[in-house]
């Protein structure tokens, strides 16, 4: 077999659902730093909801393209945690994974990922929990990686991830608009849409969303509305996003993820 | 005196009650690395509910598995900053502590620990405040510990910390069953019980928990629960938790910290 | 031009408004990283209300003490973003600032710094995005400097920068007593004062601080209040602050930032 090299930069990130009110976070860097003092640990962040294992795979997937080749991700979004799901461990694009099979991998991989079944009973530690894989099991293949060891020779396969988590698409309408879905709201109240510049058919010049009686226009960026207006704009994720400058969109148009908008070209 | 030698793994780790809204963990970590700039720095937490020295007590108790000889924790939790009571240097099973007295290390000492009094005022940035000692004090004296300056060399003694924080214990019931306290809710809505899986006599298997009128079975792992249902495991801390699959217990029971409950072997 | 050297330490602290929710820090990491693999860098605060330029330019201030000389200080509190406004570098006191021109710098830099524009273009990474200047301009401009790029030659100029952003100051009162302004609210719900020990002709001895009805003696540290008794103490970042021992002022005097209380000296 043909592998690709693998060349460990030293870089792990950790995208958890954990949260910061706990030491959940803060155990996991100690597992990986015990195996590997020189591990350089980024938080990717720790914010997705409890379980939402597709708000994770939104977040994973639209932050690879900012970091180094060699970078080991440890995703810990884990509802099935115990139980007989198996964990993955996976190569694509000069990087490894580190997941659960709950589907969060499906939109991230390329079709050119090498993805293996973790050999779990060779990286737990001793005692290990049946609630905490991503502190048991999960660090120390990381700092394992990290520190040199194939992807490949850390699992058995190549195996088919669990499919299921699919990114929401924008949906096509008769009259030529697109529908969207609300996927996540961020600290600012920005409301993220699942439609992105490219579903745009000739451009993002003219559109703009419908939400209920409102009619949002698409603008360059936030400073083209006045304080307290609502706008749209090509977002740091690429998606439409709305917004209202200086302000909540999420509040003001009691907007949540799940809810769908409409996009259209102005007539 | 045959103290055990010092050796220093560079590691440091924070617990602090400060939350992330403020700048007070930056602060700390620049004053760390403006003496020591070779310092690893780990947030184990800073979450702990403000000024609950008995929750901090738990997480660092809990923590200490997961990292290496020669770290030094920095525990600021600190109701009585500024107050005559005395900072704490100690050295315990190839680790440093450095804390306030107020009680936090006693349930995370083991007896063959060393405390120390730390010199406060050799260790004292100028201008010290008097109610930022976290800042002040600890992060340089943690610098000079990580450094290679031996805990015995940083204060005076032995002393004896101050009792008083005990973690709470399940009680005996004169039916044969157990008394627990909640010790905590984490971000999921767990809720963590005083009672480990070595308090219940012959093993886990049998064992419910009862909350009012309801009797949540004790299980192996979230999964064997369905979605919504009430389950107990033992957690990520070792100890028996309350949780809802998918859910909150905490929310569902509406239970907080300190709540009692009765955990007895199914008839 | 003599100016004056520019040492790098390879340390880089992050301020911003992005919250824990969201990847956005672990995006401008990874940006960083990506170009700078050695670089340490240390989370200042990423609590900043939205786009609140006061309360960042008063964390970041009153931070700079803490950190050693050849930090590269990024600041990312941009509510302007995508607009005309310019993005600024500075060097000042052998650290060095990197943020947009939005005024947040005026109350941070002394009157020897050199501030330029920063050359946007040339540290833009392929497909920068016009609303996430942080991630896409100044974490490659950051990772530049701190590996030895000097200040000056990463812009042109010298320029102005923008004013605008001051800091509340007391007000003195025709009695001989102070106004001060609520300036934020920590975790603790300890009410930060716009007024410093400095400002208080003949020290501190004697002064109150009087809110509604209420008459609150400055005292010298929290622990010479009894618990739950109202007192101000002389705070972390060197200012007045109204605080309940073991409880939140904010809570019981229902007071918010931009609230006004006077400050007296005990008749």
């Amino acid at each position: 077999m043909n592998r690709p090299p693998w060349k460990p930069s030293g870089l792990i990130t950790l995208l958890t659902d954990f949260g910061t009110a706990d030491p959940y976070v803060g155990m996991m860097k100690g597992a990986i730093l015990s195996q590997q003092p020189r591990a350089a640990i980024v938080d990717l962040c720790h914010g997705v909801p409890p379980q939402d294992v597709r708000v994770g795979a939104w977040f994973l997937r639209h932050s690879l393209a900012y970091f180094p080749e060699g970078t080991v991700h440890v995703v810990v979004v884990d509802p099935g945690v115990g139980s007989g799901r198996r964990l993955l461990v996976a190569q694509d694009r000069g990087v490894a994974f580190l997941a659960p099979d709950n589907g969060l991998l499906g939109p991230v991989l390329s079709p050119e990922a090498r993805v293996y079944e973790l050999d779990s009973a060779r990286f737990a530690r001793a005692g290990a929990s049946r609630t905490f894989h991503g502190r048991d099991i999960l660090a120390p293949a990381a700092a394992a990686i990290a520190g040199g060891l194939e992807p490949a020779r850390a699992g058995a396969g190549p195996v088919e991830p669990l499919g299921g988590v699919e990114l929401p698409r924008p949906r096509s309408r008769e009259d030529g608009g697109l529908e969207a879905d609300v996927v996540l709201a961020d600290r600012y109240g920005n409301l993220v849409l699942s439609a992105a510049a490219g579903d745009l058919g000739g451009g993002a010049e003219g559109w703009v969303i419908e939400v209920g009686e409102r009619t949002i226009p698409l603008r360059g960026t936030y400073s083209e509305a006045a304080s307290g207006e609502l706008l749209a704009v090509i977002d740091s994720y690429g998606a439409i996003e709305v917004a209202v400058r200086d302000g909540s969109a999420a509040a003001r148009l009691a907007l949540r993820p799940g809810a769908t908008v409409v996009l259209r070209r102005r007539a």
